[in-house]
């Protein structure tokens, strides 16, 4: 047993005569006063499982209750170098159990599980070579444009027009086991959506005590997988029998029944989830409003993810087509509000395996960009917050302005924009604000990033805190260089930019 | 006399001992019951004026009264070749009064009234050389960054601390008239912004009564130019001293006051004007939004111009840094929307004549593919209308899913699509449409133009109207190439596309 991997428990035993999902089976593990219950499962075959993720290296104690009747006690190792547990959200980011850093940079292979092996493997190798440490994909098979296959296998026994969710189809879940196993190898999430509208099978259609079934068999095979997050859908207003209870319903099972605090959120076509659910995680948004990271934050003070802002690819379909250097342009500007985005890609081939739903190969300009990008995040002390103006921090700006009514602070309230300020409405006010909206990000007073996409001003403005100096660089996103200008800025530094689009411009605090 | 030309009446006599705006004097023009009643100003220098812009040729008889008493008859010529009359709205579209087209395609110059002759001069060469139809310039004064220096003269005279609008100064004003007869000599209209906020010398603190004086002034002097619009403000908001009702009473003063229909509207920074005003011709905006173009149409039945939405340039202020592919981009989506755009330019000299505000050279590189797209559109058959979908073509989409819930439509009411919107919200419904948005026009069945922005599509997707063919070109918006790709067109057209950004493709329908 090793912390932060998956720990199991095998048993024989004959095949449960009622529901094969919420078998008699339970394991209680301690160490040091901690404690984790864990239910068990029916594997298939007469076989009966308990699986475990130890957070915590050390002497534990398990007790197994039920069917089975066992006790043992196994040292964990610490975790192996590049281990560091479950991702989690701390503040507006995400950081692994460990305190690792971890900044997600998503793709999405919507129907990766129920792929051939030949092109699975093919998948593997590309995201082996590619910058994305977290995949959306799907539980369920998917229904849509260039995705008619039939999978090799599903979820649960089949019934006369319908689904036994009592009756999980093991070779279908050791398949999806694989596929979470593979993920892991290569260091990338699964972000594991349960339920989304496009089927022909009926898996949208279940009712709620059913989906309930189903997400207590997921939890007791899944929830010892270091990897997993769950998505609980993929644009969850388009599943129409399932009423908004049916999401918060499933979320508080998850929250609760699972034995691991993994991620959770919601995926929406239009209307964004309700993210204040006490079980969800973090805002996950489809959206090409990407401008608005900053208002869900502060709305609901978790983490943002941009899991669909379109795709980089060639579809007529308009969600499908954008240019890699679109692409590679909203990466920055949701990176550049503390934000965290997924990319997609949507390019044909005579074959029809189009990587955002079936895998296959990269082809797109913007995974190398997206690199960069990681790369370069990936280079500074910390993860990015945005870069308020003197309003905004203060959190309420028009309470803040008025509060500065009737005070004096030279090069502030004496001038004619403070003047204006001061007979602003709050709407006024916030339309003003959004008017003053940069890409501008900080780390602390440890660094300064700036990002000018579509516009090309000539010099870069840094106003740098006082008591240091700081080195300089002019970034390119497009074409991927780091260039430095200056060793030792301080103050107020006007930077040269070239008039290209897609630059930007670093300032990090010397040591 | 000339129809849709400038006639002036002259007289001399002794100043006015009051008001030099309200003088007593007025000429009425008839011809076949057409009665045009025009106030004349005293123009300095013993000297009083009436203009009269006539309509249309033959036989006008005219009579002055008050100070000066006179009649006469006069034959009016048929317009001289390329003069067409005052632009008004039309519908979505604007049209000269004799019909012909006029699609604007304005830019920015700010305070080119009060700019040296030497500059005003390179300005026009400027201009002549542009593809420009359009200039929004202000009558005051600017006081803002790169925009500093004292006019050589104001409208009105001084008085201590204020200005006495009962006094105009004929030197300003034959000033302001020399520019506005440079610009029609150019075939280019001057949207003459009326109060601005950017003010260090008391304009923008007028009272309202000063500010009907101000304006009584400026019809009697400009009604009867072929080439004024009235823009009642450039970010009317910001012109704290005016309360709401200063611009709904400006409107309405000009609107009765001028013996002429002048287009007239009002631009904010933040909170658009209320454009249902009886006087006011079209919607006028500052906004980086560029999608809404078919909103307003639709809520205010009246043309929409995006008259700002930042320039193309190198400032640091975010309003002035757009590279020339964003500005072009931006001009090619609002008006595949069905509406207008305005251009600005803000690049850096060293002598600080920054084109937005003080003319001089363009050197961006947007205007070139301005005109290209100008002339682009004046080779079609019409002004555009935006495509809109099966949905939105019914003006209200939700009514029209639900009409259609018991009816039969094979391919639409039968399909997984539409039994999905008939359980949509209005509100889920508008969110959808949105997202379904696309920047395609078409102008009857005669033509269909797409354009790409961002996105990549490998085909354009044409569905051409039965019974005819069509010709189809694919245009680079950026290197401002047309190609024809298919003669004989018909049906439902798959263009192929390269995979560059800015692309479009125009069907036009044969002979």
């Amino acid at each position: 047993m090793r912390q932060y991997e998956t720990f199991e428990l095998t048993y024989r035993g004959p095949a449960p005569t009622g529901s094969h999902v919420t078998v008699d089976l339970a394991a209680v593990f301690e160490r040091e006063g901690a404690r984790v219950e864990a239910k068990g499962f029916y594997a298939g075959n007469g076989t009966y499982k308990v699986r475990f993720l130890p957070d915590a290296p050390g002497a534990w104690v398990y007790r197994v209750r039920g069917i089975v009747e066992d006790a043992g006690a196994l040292q964990c190792e610490p975790a192996a170098p590049g281990r560091h547990g479950l991702v989690k959200a701390e503040g507006m980011h995400f950081v692994r159990q460990d305190g690792a850093r971890y900044q997600p940079f998503g793709t999405t292979i919507y129907a990766l599980v129920h792929q051939e092996k030949a092109l699975v493997d093919r998948t593997m190798r590309t995201l082996a070579a590619a910058p994305f440490n977290k995949v959306r994909m799907c539980v369920f098979p998917k229904d849509y444009d260039y995705n008619k296959n039939e999978p090799q296998c599903f979820a649960f026994a089949k019934t006369d027009g319908g689904w036994d969710v009592d009756r999980p189809d093991p070779a279908y879940w050791e398949m999806l086991e694989g596929r979470l196993r593979e993920l892991d190898a290569l260091g990338i999430e699964a972000d594991l959506i349960l339920f989304h509208p496009y089927d022909r099978w009926g898996f949208a259609k279940l009712t709620k005590e059913q989906g309930l079934r189903y997400l207590d068999y997921a939890v007791r095979r899944l929830a010892a997988f270091p990897n997993v997050w769950w998505s609980l859908a993929n644009e969850y207003e388009l599943v129409r029998a399932f009423t908004p209870d049916f999401w918060t319903d499933f979320a508080t099972f998850l929250g609760t029944a699972s034995p691991h605090p993994h991620l959770l959120s919601n995926h929406q076509i239009i209307t964004a989830w309700d993210f204040s659910h006490p079980y969800c995680t973090h805002c996950c948004l489809q959206s090409r409003k990407i401008d608005e990271a900053t208002a869900y934050a502060k709305r609901y003070g978790k983490p943002v993810i941009y899991d669909e802002m379109c795709y980089e690819g060639e579809l007529v379909h308009d969600w499908g087509n954008l240019s890699g250097a679109e692409m590679t342009d909203r990466f920055w500007k949701v990176c550049l509000q503390g934000a965290f985005a997924t990319h997609g890609e949507t390019f044909l081939n005579p074959e029809e395996v189009v990587f955002w739903s079936k895998g296959g190969d990269l082809v797109g300009e913007s995974p190398a960009r997206i690199g960069f990008l990681r790369t370069l995040l990936a280079s500074l002390p910390g993860p990015l917050d945005p870069q308020l103006s003197q309003l905004e921090e203060h959190g309420d700006p028009y309470a803040f302005v008025q509060s500065m009514k009737d005070k004096v602070v030279p090069g502030f309230t004496d001038g004619p924009f403070f003047q204006m300020l001061i007979t602003f409405t709050p709407k006024e006010l916030e339309g003003l604000l959004g008017l003053m909206k940069r890409y501008a990000a900080r780390i602390g007073d440890a660094a300064f990033l700036q990002y000018f996409g579509r516009t090309t001003p000539y010099v870069a403005v840094f106003e740098l805190p006082e008591g240091a100096t700081y080195t300089i660089e002019v970034v390119d996103a497009w074409n991927m260089t780091r260039t430095v200008v200056r060793t030792d800025a301080a103050g107020k530094v006007e930077v040269p930019l070239p008039r290209r689009e897609m630059m930007a411009a670093l300032a990090v605090r010397n040591a």
